[in-house]
């Protein structure tokens, strides 16, 4: 039986709307009413699939943390240990008109993270799932000899996350961005170091 | 000629009170009227030292830069190179109930880098200034001898300040924050590398 209306992909159309406005206009600047004109919707129309801006703003930040995931599945396969690592954190950083684009969405979801618990949550299991993941490929690394410095894991992997989250804010601001060839420095002098005692 | 009113010193005690209460209530819940109360000042008392809710939410910002800067600048006084590094750094890391507020201000600070220009301008100018202070101090750790990679000084800068600025996010989350042990050990073992290949 064939569906009329694809709700998904119409659900999709409209937050792929949604975090490119918040991303360019600011988070808080973009109204309900401006999405839905940008979605092509009428007001009542898109409170169908959103019933009110948090509810659509937190789908937003959720499906730009997708994506970014999908493409860290796409680029990291086949692919382990420190060449993994690397194209995952390639993914992360905020290297591209797209990942600086989506650097800018990040900043006022960790802002919504102070004073809002379900945010908070949200950015928590964001944290978790990727120190998890790149703990995992580090032990790749180790077992395969490319890492070899005695810091402990926990520690490297919290060293990666932090280097990645503060380029979200230094590659993102309007007067001088970390540029992309200063970044992939240091992320490879960073790999690099991690082969040494 | 004594002054009747410490206007400089009232101004300070008002931004004493509104970044604490919009690190511990997120920036937008804290009402003026709120900030007024907890101040100990009439609505329009307030008023006569910020005009609007804007200018004390940049004053605010500016006041817990400073202070920062001005911890910075006793904690390295009489140190160069390296150990002035690792004192800059200690000051900046969230490892304290402090400093850990004051992250919690930074988010939102971020926040309105997207959309605001003045916000953006002041946050290329505090990472404008850190940028120099650390290289300052890396050209130092390299004529002590401390400093021997071959990674270049303004990469390894990036390196620190990506490092600080993303434990601001890391070490903030109610969930799993990065505990203050965590984040020195992170902070050494990258000192430590310095004085590799």
């Amino acid at each position: 039986m064939p569906r009329l209306v694809d709700h998904d992909a119409k659900r999709r159309e409209i937050l792929e709307v949604t975090w490119r406005l918040m991303a360019t206009r600011g988070a808080d600047a973009a109204t309900m009413r401006e999405i839905a004109r940008e979605a092509g919707y009428a007001n009542g129309a898109l409170a169908y699939y959103f019933a009110n801006k948090e509810t659509l703003i937190e789908a937003a930040f959720v499906y730009v943390f997708d994506r970014t995931n999908d493409r860290i599945r796409e680029a990291t396969e086949g692919l382990r240990g420190l060449a993994a690592l690397r194209a995952f954190l390639v993914e992360v950083l905020p290297t591209t008109e797209t990942t600086r684009l989506e650097a800018r969405i990040v900043l006022p979801f960790w802002s919504r993270t102070v004073a809002d618990e379900r945010f908070a949550e949200l950015n928590d299991a964001a944290m978790r799932q990727w120190r998890h993941e790149l703990g995992d490929l580090l032990r790749q690394g180790r077992e395969d000899g490319d890492v070899t410095v005695t810091t402990p894991d926990d520690v490297l992997v919290e060293q990666l996350l932090a280097m990645a989250m503060g380029l979200q804010v230094l590659a993102t601001t309007h007067g001088a961005p970390t540029p992309a060839t200063t970044q992939l420095a240091m992320l490879d002098a960073y790999l690099t170091g991690l082969a040494g005692r």
